[in-house]
């Protein structure tokens, strides 16, 4: 059973690996693989896109942790979330918020059953002490239900965008490593423009015209847009970095609109 | 059997893909797991802590790899310690200062054995040409005594703290991923101090005086001590960055100081 | 069957899991290595010069995938050579020009075979579309020359070095994370100039004449060369990071100069 891990913890500690080792304790077969630990400290915005750009990469049946968590310790609920493939495992703070709309049918369950959590449980770690044990009794096959009682899980603002006449407004959600700035704008939001008409992408006062396929199709140093692999609009500059020289960041606004081409 | 990796490798370079391509060829069913690559460079006390923040949390049975190894390819001993759930191997420099201390009873061994090595030992990479072969060796069940001759493990000065009439004194051993500055203080040394006093922190020209249970627990900016995660005294600033704000960094010096509550 | 990655994706994204999951799916018995994914962005030489010094000491069978790919989605190859122990897979850009040099045998083909492909591949994203699933159905035991057409892989310039009378001209290919600056000038390379002579080696400015066994063997602060683990030609500061301190960085030539012993 694989069971994957998406946190802020940084990698120069020893909670990941904390969390792997109470893991392979209770499941010693579990496959652990890492999405990232790199999430930038307590920004649960961008946990939620790392998370649903590469969940359904995975093959069924495979237990999603992602700990995003800055509420520890304090009155936050922790949540489990099954859909028809996956298992979701976090902080109920709205980590989740873009997988109930892209599932046809999902559950949630709230961590109440402290059978499953580790026997004394820190007040700052829930990582290794809730989320890895629960994890790894799920992989080993309890009962969904038996995790704790049905609940609904928080959805944030942030997870979505607004429609006018002609135009998408949204926002940047995550830069990557490359600089490309990607927003919560999709291909399928895309697709409700008027198909035939000029795009026009603005954000950070830039105004952008170059729609293209891929990052090497414009000379470099251009600032183009185009539907990245996790199937959003991302702003990117050819062989530059389109975060520092466009001065675009995780929050900025971003207007896609349609000239009538009449 | 599961094999865990500590260095100062960093993750730019391909040093700890070369300990498991080592130990792979083997031990093929070795599990092998990432405490951290990025203990900063030579600071043998911040991986020594690392390693006794987290080297429980495994199954019995665990062997903890550890190398920082500012003196590789001089005179240093290699060595492993025995102990009743786990192996430790790694240069006999104070990485496991805090291993015997903590273990009801334990034995070390020297390296001595070059039969465990790999055939050509470089003079700048005993992980891959001493610990991981090894540690592969070990996991595949050769017995410990068969690794070389007994020998004494060395204790650094920093692993220890001080006790004065109502007062312990101690340092700064790491910095986590959040800037939170973590101290070689333990739960234990904290309760060999009056109960009823009230505890003050010093470290770095500051005096703390919030003892909190986790770091929600205070308004944004506030200083704040706590017991972290891996049971010792942290100094945490909440929502910010102790080391940064405060200005204290491993080696720091910190004093707790209870007053009489008559 | 052990599969190593090898990118620039970085760390704080979730590209590196996302070939993962590809490959899980199609072969759920591999073993996944990280190579290491901080190769500097679009940096082919680093990348190259990674993959060259660690892929033999992985078992035999191992399929190491690389994908530094500033050209995704335009023109260029994607290949695989076939060596007697190793498969690699990655864009033919020059990433696998050390190679074919070091060994007796090997076979390229191109990867025109799209039935190995995901299904719908995306234009930037080859990782986790092409070379991932590849590397499964590898993995899985497809037959090597199913992959597509022979051909030749691309071989780059900076792959090799000069020789002139008593002088070998190389240059930086990687920076690694303790500052050193490993060259392309290999221990066989330093072997052709005579034997007796004092070696010098030139690079920024700088001209080196401590060549030692380790970086220990010299007082802190001192400029050294020495034979690395992978047994290339290093420059190094004991205790320090020659690259900052010479100013010396991949690209940089370096000369070794050897002069008459007479």
């Amino acid at each position: 059973m694989i069971i994957t891990l998406l946190t802020d913890f940084g990698l120069q500690d020893s909670y990941a690996a904390g969390m792997k080792g109470i893991i392979l304790g209770i499941c010693p077969d579990a496959r652990l693989i890492d999405i990232s630990h790199l999430v930038p400290a307590r920004d649960i915005r961008s946990g939620a896109f790392l998370l649903e750009s590469v969940y359904a990469d995975f093959p069924p049946g495979t237990i999603h942790v992602a700990v995003v968590d800055p509420g520890v310790g304090t009155g936050r609920r922790a949540i489990a979330i099954k859909t028809p493939h996956y298992y979701f495992l976090g902080p109920d703070n709205g980590i989740f918020s873009w997988i109930p709309a892209r599932e046809c049918s999902w559950e949630s369950r709230s961590l109440d059953n402290s059978k499953y959590w580790r026997p004394r449980v820190s007040s700052t770690f829930h990582g290794r002490d809730i989320f890895a044990p629960v994890a790894a009794h799920l992989a080993r096959g309890i009962p969904f239900p038996s995790l704790g009682s049905i609940c609904s899980p928080h959805i944030a603002e942030w997870s979505r965008v607004l429609f006018r006449e002609f135009e998408i407004e949204g926002e940047v959600v995550h830069v990557d490593h490359f600089g490309n700035a990607i927003t919560n704008i999709t291909m399928d939001h895309m697709s409700r423009l008027p198909r035939n008409g000029q795009k026009i992408v603005r954000a950070g006062g830039h105004c952008i015209r170059h729609h293209v396929e891929s990052y090497g199709h414009t000379s470099p140093g251009t600032a183009i847009t185009l539907i990245g692999s996790s199937g959003r609009l991302e702003i990117a500059v050819n062989m530059g970095n389109a975060s520092t020289e466009l001065g675009i960041a995780p929050g900025t606004r971003v207007i896609v609109s349609c000239s009538s081409s009449s």
